[in-house]
C-alpha cells in the first residue's frame, strides 16, 4: 500500500425527497446563485425544477439561470456562466443535472476568480488558487462528479475533451434522490451503469501490492452496481435498486477507491478522443475501450485480471490454466455490457478506422506523453487498442 | 436503504513517515496547542514523541503537554486539560495515541468553550455547540475515533462510561502510520482488531432492507481485517498487514458504512457497563458480549445471520438448514476470537455473576430505556444476555 492522502469533505444529502433542502444548504453560503442545468424541459418535466426553485425562493435566494448544458458539456457555455457570475456578483453555483452540468458548474467555478482564460487550466497552463463554492442536485448517476475532484469540457472548435483536477472544486454538497432517475431513458441508463463500472476497474487494475482492502471495496461497488443495473432497466422506478447504483456510483469516483493505490484511468483517457470527436456518449464509448484496453494489458498480470474474472465477474478459476480465466472474465464483462444494451465495437456507435492515428496521436500530446498506469501506453499501443475495438 | 446524511471531511494521511508532517498541519489552525498522550514511555519509546515534538518546534508551534491518559480514559484529566487550555488560551488540542487518548482530546475541546461541566455532555444535559479543532496521530488501531463523531469517558467515582456524539468533534486531520503500530503488545492487537470487526458488525446487523452495497462494503472491510489480523500477530512488524488493518478500523466507523441503514451498537453499550466497572479492556469485553448477543438475538433474522456466517465466516450455506449455518457462523467466530487470544466467556475476563443485575440496570438508565436497534433490548435482556456469557 502506498502513502496517500484523503479528504473528501462534500456533504451528501441521499433520500426521498432531499432535493426540497436545496434552498437550506445554499443559504449556508449565499443569498445570489447561478443556477446551472440542460435546456428547459429535462428538469422540468421532473418536476425538479419547481421544487428547486420554490426551495431556493423559501430560503430567499436570488437565482440567475444559465442553461442549455448538453452532453459532454462545452466550453463556450462557460464562458457564459463566467460572465454572468461576474456582471451579477455571483458567489455560488448550483449544477442540476449529470456530469456535464456539474463539470460545467466547477468550470465556471474556477474561472470567475481567475483573470485569464478557463481554458488554460484544461491545458495544464494554469492551476486553481480560487474558486467559488458549489452544490449539486444529481440527476444521472454515472460521473461521480457530485464529490469529485475533477471536471472535463470539450472545446468543440478542436474537438478537445479535456479534464483538470483540483481538490478546491470537489462540491460543498451534493443531494441525491433516486426518484429523480425514474424518467432516464434506456440507453442512458447503461451509459451510467457502465461509467461507474469503468470508474471502479480503473481504480481495480493496478500494479500497486498489498491492496487487499481497497480490491474488496472497489468489489463490494462493482457487484453491487452490476446486481442492480438490470433491475432498474427492467423496471426505472425501482426506488430501491436505484439507491444502489446512485450511492455507488459516488463511492466509485469519490477517492476512496484509489487510497493507497495508483488509478489507471487509460480507458478514460482514450474515449475521450472517441466522444470528443464523435460526440458519442462516454458510457458506451467506454464500453467498447474497455474490452479491447484489456485484451491488450492483460498478460502483463495474470493474477490481478484472473482475481478480477473470479471476484467480480463470477467465473470459476481454472487453476491450470489462469489465462483462460482471464479471457472468460473478459467475455463475461462484453456480455453483460451487451445484455445492458450497450456496443463492445466501434462499429456499434458508427465509428470506421480513418482517424485512429489522428486520435491516438491526439490523446498522447503528439506522441510526448504515456497513458495509464497499470501499464503505460504510447500512441502506437493506443492505436493498437483502437484496432482491437474494430 | 433510508434517507441519510453524511460527512466526513477528516484529512487521513496515511503511510510511512507521516508523523513529521504533524507541524506542517497543526500550523493550519494554531500557533500553540495541548500535546495530549499516555503517560511518559510508551510514545516514547517509539521515537513518535521526539519525531511529533521536532516537527511541530520547527513550525514555530509552543506546546504544553497534557500527559497520562490511561484505558477507559478518565473524567478528572479532561478536566485537567481544560483548566491547561484555559490558562494558556490554548485553541488546538493534538492526541497522540489511540482510542482513549483521542476521546480525552475531544472532551477537552469541548470542554474548553463550555460554561458548565463537561459531563453534561455525556449526561446529555448538554449538546455541543462550539468545540477547539483537534488533530491526531494514531497509535492504535481501534476506536475508529480518529475519524469519528464520538468520544467516551470513564468517570471513576460512580464507575460510569458514557459516549457522546457531535459533528464538531470529528478531527481535522489523522496520521495514520503503519510502522507506529509494531511495538504493540499481542494482546492489544488483539482487543484493537475486536473492536473494530465489532465496529462493523454493529453496522452489518441492521434491520433495514435493500442495503446491499453497504452490506458488500461492511463485508470488504471485515474480511480483509480478519485476514491480516494473524499476519501481524506473527509478524507485528509486517507494515503491509498493518496498513490494512489500520485503514479498515478507520473505515469501519467512520460512517460511510452506516449510510442508509441503521446501526446496533446495542454490545457496545453492554460492553461499556463490563469496562466501567471492572476496567477490562473494550476489546475482550467485546469478543466476550458479542457472540453472547448474536446467541440472544439470531431468530429475529435467520436470513441475515445465515448472511453473516456465509459472506464474512466463509461458512457453507445449509440451504435445508439456514439456523444451522447461523450457529456455524457464531462459532468460527468465537473460534476465530479464541486464534487471537482473546477470552469468549465472562470467567475468561475473571467476571462472575454477581453484578449482572446491577449492569443491566445501570446500562438501560434503570430499566427506562432500551439498547440497540436490531433488536430493541430491556435490561432483563442484558441479563440474559449476561448470563449467556457466562
Amino acid at each position: 500500500m502506498l502513502n496517500f492522502i484523503f479528504q473528501n469533505a462534500t456533504k451528501i444529502i441521499f433520500g426521498r425527497g432531499t432535493e426540497n433542502q436545496v434552498g437550506k444548504e445554499v443559504k449556508d453560503y449565499s443569498n445570489k446563485i447561478l443556477f446551472v442545468s440542460y435546456g428547459k424541459g429535462v428538469i422540468e418535466k421532473l418536476g425538479l425544477y419547481d421544487r428547486a426553485i420554490t426551495s431556493l425562493k423559501t430560503s430567499g435566494i436570488e437565482v440567475i439561470e444559465l442553461r442549455g448544458v448538453v452532453a459532454n458539456g462545452k466550453l463556450d457555455l462557460v464562458y457564459e456562466g463566467i460572465r454572468l457570475c461576474k456582471e451579477n456578483n455571483i458567489n455560488f453555483i448550483l449544477a442540476v443535472g449529470g456530469g456535464s452540468v456539474i463539470d460545467t458548474a466547477k468550470s465556471i467555478a474556477v474561472g470567475v476568480p481567475y483573470q485569464g482564460d478557463v481554458w488554460d487550466f484544461f491545458a495544464e497552463k494554469a492551476i486553481p488558487e480560487k474558486v467559488l463554492p458549489i452544490g449539486t442536485i444529481l440527476t444521472i448517476p454515472a460521473s461521480g462528479s457530485e464529490t469529485s475532484n475533477a471536471a472535463v469540457i470539450t472545446r468543440v472548435d478542436g474537438s478537445l475533451k479535456r479534464a483538470f483536477k483540483s481538490e478546491l472544486i470537489r462540491p460543498k454538497f451534493s443531494i441525491l434522490n433516486p426518484e429523480l432517475l425514474y424518467t432516464l431513458p434506456p440507453y442512458q441508463i447503461a451509459c451510467g451503469v457502465t461509467d461507474i463500472m469503468a470508474h471502479d476497474m480503473e481504480r481495480y487494475f493496478s500494479s500497486v501490492t498489498h491492496v487487499d482492502l481497497t480490491d474488496r471495496l472497489c468489489e463490494a461497488v462493482f457487484k453491487s452496481v452490476m446486481l442492480h443495473a438490470p433491475l432498474v432497466l427492467k423496471n426505472p422506478k425501482n426506488y430501491d435498486a436505484w439507491a444502489e447504483i446512485m450511492w455507488g456510483g459516488t463511492i466509485a469516483h469519490n477517492d476512496l477507491l484509489t487510497t493507497g493505490r495508483v488509478q489507471d484511468l487509460a480507458s478514460h483517457d482514450i474515449e475521450h478522443e472517441l466522444s470528443g470527436i464523435y460526440d458519442v456518449a462516454h458510457g458506451a464509448g467506454l464500453a467498447v475501450i474497455f474490452p479491447a484496453w484489456m485484451k491488450y494489458v492483460y498478460k502483463n498480470d495474470i493474477e490481478r485480471f484472473a482475481q478480477f474474472a473470479v471476484r467480480m465477474m463470477n467465473v470459476d478459476y481454472f487453476f491450470k490454466d489462469p489465462e483462460l480465466t482471464v479471457l472468460e472474465g473478459i467475455k463475461k464483462l462484453e456480455d453483460f455490457y451487451v445484455s445492458i444494451g450497450m456496443p463492445i465495437r466501434l462499429k456499434g456507435l458508427g465509428i470506421t478506422d480513418d482517424r485512429f492515428k489522428e486520435m491516438a496521436l491526439k490523446a498522447t500530446y503528439n506522441g510526448t506523453r504515456t497513458l495509464g498506469n497499470f501499464v503505460k501506453l504510447g500512441h502506437k499501443d493506443i492505436y493498437n487498442i483502437f484496432k482491437l475495438a474494430v
